[in-house]
């Protein structure tokens, strides 16, 4: 049957990605810095090799007979999931691919020593190189604008036409919300800027990744200099995270941001390893798993109600902060320079920065020796604050250094998709709340694995969306849920 | 140039390799036991692109044109050498990698399993079922004898033709020395049973490796169950250890063992990756580095000398204990169970055990069923002890339930290489026991790196060792070592 003979080569792909992931992660965690130009080969060969199997006319054969099969749903789901896979791959050339991967390590290495010197033009050639490579890549694709080509990697179907009009209307909304912030009483978070023992705080978010169903057993918990969730199979997600003594909002809110991206690829069938159904449906889906947990509940008060009186046992320094207090401290909302450090308001204007910034070195009407400039502009445009450090601005981000351009969008997609499965969570799970105040979340992450999890990439992000809400994707939750928590923090 | 292009072929099969290396030691250190069988499939993966590009027509091509052209003699010899193995490697079908990889990840499983609880009969079955691979692959070469076809795997050229006039020499020479061993002094080495802080083990491991001149920017070590050194290039060669609380012999031999392996790693040709000038000549060679660290120089008097006053102030436990008393304790010979933890002398016993089993496992004189019996046999007869516990007995070694059948007889082989080799380091490096003496290990390496190290597979073991000490294996230098250290240890 060409179908089993299809899922065989399908797996074998899957093999070489999950090895090469395995290859990243050992690289982020564990890895020596003499091994660089080795490990950057071997991925490289893992990459050609996976490309040449992902376009191959042995697969092409496979995926046309098994479209003349009796396929069930699924299987008809898979196969044309894997076609429309195969129609993309096989536009970029393999000579490309393999130029893409070196320049991907090349630009890499020197991002990381431009922000060792703090020295933005050390890494401006190799950026030049990448998005030269970026652009070229897109001109393999047909679409309206070039960046559309790029958008289609991490969300299948975004574009321009449909981002502009959904950024500006942020925009629009964000801005009075901020407004009647910036107008309100101010929050003190100093109480996160104490001394916080860094196996304490490790050990508490072993405590609540355990909690809200993080299964150790298919997984560990790493430090690594750039927080990120790794998968090699429903059985084996690994995340990362990093710790700061002096400053407690950065491990937790790491783990628990990673831990939702690993629930959801925990949550991903085993039955269909290598299968489109058997991975995630799309980054955006991705960032709505990791937002939902990490802000909805993570930052929410009903989650701390249960939280707080143990942390204040397990965490030396809360002795003296009521819940009411650390509640408003873990959700004040500043302008400020990191990205990853930010609120979930002001978090949409980073995004948007670099949005504009991506599209304007895409199109051309951005150069990128200018990028420096570019960046404090917009900071102080959107955000009124200037970094004084280049570490704190344009060189922050790993993404461009691998390649990643079009990636941002979906951290913004991501928050707006968790406001609007959250509200109809609510809906389907009448007790969620008082389950929340227990610290009971099997039933919400049950809800999550049937809803979103188990679907994998057989339904697009907009259709999944549909499926669970009923509509399209809205920006009218996220405001509502904003409006709300913000006004009883800030009393306006 | 052809060359060019089979280096290129080369080096990309070495990506693989080294890919599937670092699946390996993941597997071995981090990894948890839900991702099992997902690591198994994706290995196998890697093995069978790894054995298809190794018996390809287009790598065979690159060798036959490379041949023609005007190579220098480095480049000669790896393109001979390429071919030796592309002859090897395509009398093993495709189908048969597979099977084997899949049957052995199945067995080492059973394998784990049957330890666990202490059931040999939960191993059997896939025992046999390995062993029946096994004379499978033996059926692919042309060879005298059937083990003689696994023997070369490991080591180019053993066979049992060889191997038997060589292990009964051994016995016969070992046989009196142990006689006058049991009828002198008892050595007392109760001092090594002790409590000894794990941490503070660790710590001196650490300090020793570094001082021999392991580099920990090309490397790491970690806690292993069963300690092993892994590759991925020269540049990143890790070891691993394990540690007893309650017995001080586990950790350091261990380390200082697999250190050994790993300067050798770290010595080989950084210029060479994935060329066979670029790996290690053979397990008997390798084996050889990793004995002559762990015995010549890690349980010498003179190493001591300088280590032990470092050792009493950085690990508690040895403040009354003597230098002699320490090292003729590091040093008492007696018959024992476990093969890792045998004395240097009876070491031999154990690897003639495996090997005479292994013989008839693959000829068929004997019968796996039977298996545990013969062991018990043979350790009363060799050794005059039994196991009460299958895990101290036929079920200790993970080598069988990883299909390496002819794997054993390198350990033997390597000690007395190690004693050849350490014999003329003597006469090269006319200062190297006062060096020692004082700690200084650093002529000693080099003399390695440039007598062996460098040269990776360009020789035979028996053309090296010919290079290195004038002649080929001889165990006269094993034995003038071995009598000269026990008579004075023992005082007979």
């Amino acid at each position: 049957m060409s179908y089993s003979l299809l899922e065989k080569q399908l797996k074998e792909i899957a093999d070489l990605q999950y090895a090469s992931a395995v290859l990243n992660w050992d690289q982020e965690t564990y890895m020596h810095i003499k091994s660089n130009a080795s490990r950057s080969r071997q991925i490289a060969t893992l990459a050609t090799l996976a490309h040449q199997k992902a376009c191959s006319s042995e697969l092409k054969k496979s995926i046309d007979t098994a479209l003349q099969e009796d396929l069930n749903e699924e299987q008809k789901a898979n196969v044309l999931i894997a076609l429309k896979d195969y129609n993309k791959a096989v536009l970029l050339p393999e000579d490309f691919v393999n130029r893409l991967s070196i320049q991907t390590s090349k630009t890499y290495h020197s991002w990381v020593a431009a922000r060792k010197q703090n020295e933005v033009s050390i890494f401006l050639p190799d950026l030049s190189e990448m998005i030269a490579l970026k652009k070229e890549q897109a001109s393999f694709f047909e679409a309206v604008h070039p960046y559309d080509a790029l958008l289609d990697e991490y969300e299948p179907g975004a574009t321009i036409a449909q981002l502009d009009p959904l950024f500006s209307s942020l925009k629009q909304q964000l801005t009075p919300l901020l407004q009647a912030i910036q107008n309100a009483n101010t929050v003190d978070n100093q109480v996160l800027r104490q001394f916080y023992d860094k196996q304490q705080q490790w050990d508490f978010s072993i405590d609540v990744l355990q909690h809200i169903g993080y299964d150790f057993d298919a997984g560990r918990q790493d430090y690594a200099e750039h927080p990120f969730t790794t998968s090699f199979s429903a059985q084996d997600v690994r995340i990362t995270t990093r710790v700061d003594e002096h400053d407690f909002s950065n491990l937790l809110w790491s783990s628990i941001h990673e831990a939702g991206h690993a629930l959801y690829e925990q949550g991903i069938r085993d039955d269909m390893y290598g299968m489109p159904i058997g991975s995630a449906c799309s980054l955006s889906i991705h960032e709505s798993q990791s937002r939902i947990w990490e802000n909805n509940i993570g930052r929410g008060k009903l989650f701390w109600k249960c939280w707080y009186p143990k942390l204040q046992q397990q965490v030396s320094g809360f002795k003296t902060t009521s819940l009411e207090q650390f509640y408003a401290a873990i959700n004040k909302v500043a302008p400020s320079l990191i990205r990853t450090e930010a609120d979930e308001l002001t978090y949409h204007f980073h995004v948007m920065i670099r949005y504009e910034i991506e599209k304007g070195l895409i199109d051309g009407s951005i150069q990128v020796k200018d990028i420096k400039q570019v960046w404090n502009e917009y900071y102080q445009n959107y955000l009124g604050i200037h970094a004084q450090d280049d570490r704190d601005g344009v060189l922050q981000d790993i993404h461009w250094s691998h390649g990643s351009f079009g990636y941002f969008p979906t951290y913004t997609l991501g928050s707006l998709y968790a406001a609007q499965f959250y509200a109809f969570a609510k809906q389907a799970i009448p007790d969620l709340e008082r389950n929340l105040e227990l610290g009971h979340t099997k039933e919400f992450l049950k809800w999550l694995r049937t809803s979103i999890h188990a679907f994998g990439r057989r339904y697009t992000s907009d259709e999944l969306c549909k499926l669970v809400t009923g509509t399209s994707l809205d920006t009218k939750y996220f405001f509502e849920y904003a409006n709300k928590k913000y006004k009883e923090i800030y009393k306006f």
